[in-house]
């Protein structure tokens, strides 16, 4: 009897990271949507393409070294021999959920952190470059990051970012900020689209195609979130586990509403209209600026927390510009600036971590992130070149990348 | 052990919860895509702010005092209190699941009900009385109403609209009809947009820009109202309630099938063509008209319960038009005029219902909510006023709200 | 106490199979985006109203027939009778999860079954022929097929499919392929589309109109299909199973990223160019290609099985295009060739398969499904037609059937 409970308590912990791991690769929908929505339609096949295929490399690099680095101790042996049909190696044993769960839930995180690429270097990296630079993040660089803190491994001498006090729920920093250094490093090295930046330095707007698209991948990302935050309870079987997993989901539904409102507010306050694109930032600053505490604020501190991430997000957006880092999403401020808000939030509501052990985590992450990243692209900008010609961005990197319209058949006005 | 047992129980029942919560999130994207599929172009980024802002709008004030004023007897230092780390208040004690997954699956039904109205005034409302009125609407007129059948609170004298024989499982009526009926004191103050009644008064139809949005939005809300009658079964964990979730899915989907073919037929009699959008409505239909009661019928009542609703909608959206009640999405059709067919067609299968309990509910729902809407409404229009100009509204809401268009680079031919 | 850990153990696999099947009815959206992005403008509305529509008859006909036929034994009183509130008949005794669940997870693979035959002819095929096809498809010849093996009804003498040695855990057989059988004799009978082939019979790319529907579609199918192979296993409640589960997603997801790799580079190879809509057809195949056999693979060799459908793929396509069988979408090529592909890849991993018994298998039901549809779609033919005239075809299906535009307000430069 006890043995059948044990079983059930195992595949209802199973199960739940299978549908937490499928709200995540969901998000891969949603950084799609939100990004072919955000740029003009002469580059949207080709961010359709980045996005579905960073998937790809992702689960694929993962798999092949991705996951042993962060969780395996780099024994690659492991990955050999343990990613046979009754799972995969790396979780605790006894195990108490199955470790192919495990890797689902784990493999999502790692394309999540890639998606985040992908929007800010849009309208004008190579593809192949991209995707080139995805391998390293995907199966290298992030591993590595994460396994300072989730995987257990030292990072300063003995210690890991957890023995110093750094604390990261579900990836304010390992995740989102982590994507947005790798980002920033690549814009710094690709520079602004033609035509962004005007003769006195001063940004040009430039409207996404498809707003439907962009507000449909929030919605997306938005209920993906649950997955993500909702899953890195890590376990539902218990009344401790579960609480704990409802008070997350309703939290990080909190901080996205929060997020949305304050960045609705600041930008009609600051632009004197009802901003759709700032508003859709602003919630996703919201599940960003939660996403490193989830489980202890009340719903009213989630709801403000995300409401901060909201004003923050506008003006970071607004920041960039000024220093003409040209990111065509808001994808460095919603996943790197708000990234770090979420976790100097979380010494408020958690004990168990300090705003020193917060700094030193994110000055951390983000040093090797972003250095490694910035080195990767140096190496792919000197080897085969990150940005498209001049005449390819003008007539859209599309056709010259993709041979093939997104909307064919639509006569634009641009 | 059996702590265990009840451990697992609780854990099941909460994460269900969650679950069907999430699918109930997720059609908010439904109505989003659905209502910008069916507005024009130069209306699209209006209604999709409209859309994700009023759900953040649903969320906060919930929070604030809308769970309170449903659940909690008006408690609010219980809001106060309870939102706190370890949960919500208002759950039974002791507690068989999450308090917090509890509210989590309340809020967003209460976002689902103010998401029929944003279809019904498109086009012309101005967007902050609009979300003025989400305010009001989330944080005090649906509270209250729902109070009366599933917050166990007294209407009439010490009745509950339950003591009087009113039934309604997952809400037809409670969150639909609810829906309809402040859409329809709107639309009433708000009248028509120009151009949509000729000067004999003959109807002119206004297609929408965007007919796979709005497919896509139908299939969301589909989906989605998975876990909207599923969740409303309120427990999972026995043999007994999970055969009733199990036929709630079931009954459901026929619903919604029947609803479908029913529309599609009776308009190919009625215009010689296979109507899309009606089809659409059709769907939708069939989904409202079985949320009233989705446990009792046989598959094959479900699927004529349906199609009756897919008839009904057909043969409204016809009859508003007549009245010029201008409901660009028809959304007062299918949530209003079917959500109350669906009420009346409760005691066909539930003995615990009574034709005169669902009239009396049904009146009483209608008339609290149409009459607070309509106060509200018109205290708006008094205030702030509650239409746009006749320019903006020849010129699009979308720049004259937000500044921006939905489709920037596509040529229009209107 | 046992009773409880039952009625725990049947309210876990219950819930399970709801989930799993919500995620498959999911996969209607995504071939309804998929294939409305793969058309051109004019033939949009028609081909979103066909998916809707054909999931609504699909799950009727399940309901009416289809269940009984391939798990009742045929026996039609158990549809009358079983088919009432406390669930449906054809569930083993004593259950170990909900009957009406076990309807749900079903029904949804019908609609599949039927979704994929939409694609291959779409842009020519009347409506309503369609239609009157998918109802003796989904009553008929899916179920009686099914039967042979899921059913475990004999079809040569006493024998099932299954005790010839004939394996298919999720259907690469029985579901994809026997759907592209179906599309292979309607397409036979009913031509290429006007200008598809030139005078020299060398094909004509006709690009699809909105390639983030055809991007979204393919997540979405890809999301789906974690419950369309995870499902397969039928039960979660234990160690084992939950076990099998957690593999069957893991390897899913690395056979369409397999899939997507490798499709990419030969279309790369091949043709130049980054072809997104090879990669997604690749990112199918690879489903299509592991769904046979999810749970035996080891994650390297489900990319690798992934990656050789979506190999086989691309030449498939280019391959049907020499033949002139005109497949707008590739439907053919990804759930016929691939699936046949699938099946045969079975025994490489599992002991319990031989190549005859899976040949045999293949070739039993494509040649029922390829026959009986081509019957059926002959007798259409003679009936009422199944081809639009010239003229209509050359306006766009979508003024002919539905009456109305997808994008009306868009300016076409086609």
């Amino acid at each position: 009897m006890e043995d059948n409970i044990f079983q059930l308590s195992y595949a209802l912990d199973t199960f739940y990271f299978l549908v937490c791991g499928a709200l995540v690769m969901w998000m891969a929908a949603g950084f799609a949507m939100l990004e072919s929505g955000l740029v003009r339609s002469k580059n949207t096949t080709e961010i359709l393409l980045k996005n579905v295929a960073l998937f790809a490399v992702a689960c694929t690099m993962y798999m092949v070294c991705g996951y042993s680095i962060m969780y395996g101790g780099g024994d690659f042996t492991a990955f050999l021999s343990g990613l046979a049909a009754d799972g995969v190696a790396g979780a605790d044993e006894p195990a108490t959920y199955a470790p192919s769960a495990d890797f689902f839930f784990q493999v999502v995180f790692v394309a999540t952190a890639m998606s985040i690429v992908s929007g800010a270097v849009a309208e004008r990296m190579k593809l192949w470059a991209f995707l080139a630079f995805a391998v390293v993040m995907t199966g290298i660089i992030y591993p590595l990051e994460g396994s300072w803190t989730w995987g257990g491994m030292p990072v300063f001498g003995m210690y890991t970012l957890g023995d110093l006090g750094f604390s990261d729920f579900a990836g304010s920093g390992i995740v989102h900020m982590a994507g947005a250094a790798a980002a920033l490093a690549g814009v710094i090295l690709l520079g602004a689209r033609k035509g962004k930046y005007g003769p006195q330095g001063q940004a040009q707007a430039i409207p996404g195609a498809n707003l439907p698209l962009a507000t449909l991948g929030t919605f997306i990302l938005w209920m993906g979130w649950f997955g993500f935050n909702g899953g890195s309870v890590l376990a539902t079987a218990t009344v401790e586990s579960a609480n704990s997993v409802a008070v997350v989901f309703l939290n990080t539904n909190a901080a996205a509403s929060g997020g949305l409102i304050a960045a609705l507010l600041v930008a009609k306050l600051m632009f004197g209209k009802a901003d759709l694109t700032m508003a859709l930032n602003g919630a996703l600053a919201g599940l960003v600026a939660i996403t490193a505490e989830p489980s202890t604020p009340t719903a009213l501190q989630a709801t403000l927390f995300g409401g901060l991430g909201g004003v923050l997000v506008v003006f970071s957006i607004i920041g960039l510009d000024k220093l003409k880092i040209d990111d065509p999403v808001g994808a460095i401020s919603v996943h790197g600036v708000v990234g770090l808000l979420g976790l100097l939030l979380v010494p408020v509501t958690n004990d168990g971590s300090s705003f020193s052990g917060q700094l030193i985590g994110a000055a951390t992450i983000f040093g090797w992130v972003f250095a490694a990243s910035f080195a990767t692209w140096f190496v792919l900008k000197m080897v085969m070149g990150i940005r498209v010609s001049e005449e390819e961005e003008y007539e859209g990197v599309d056709l010259a990348e993709c041979g093939m319209e997104a909307y064919p058949e639509f006569v634009s006005a641009k």
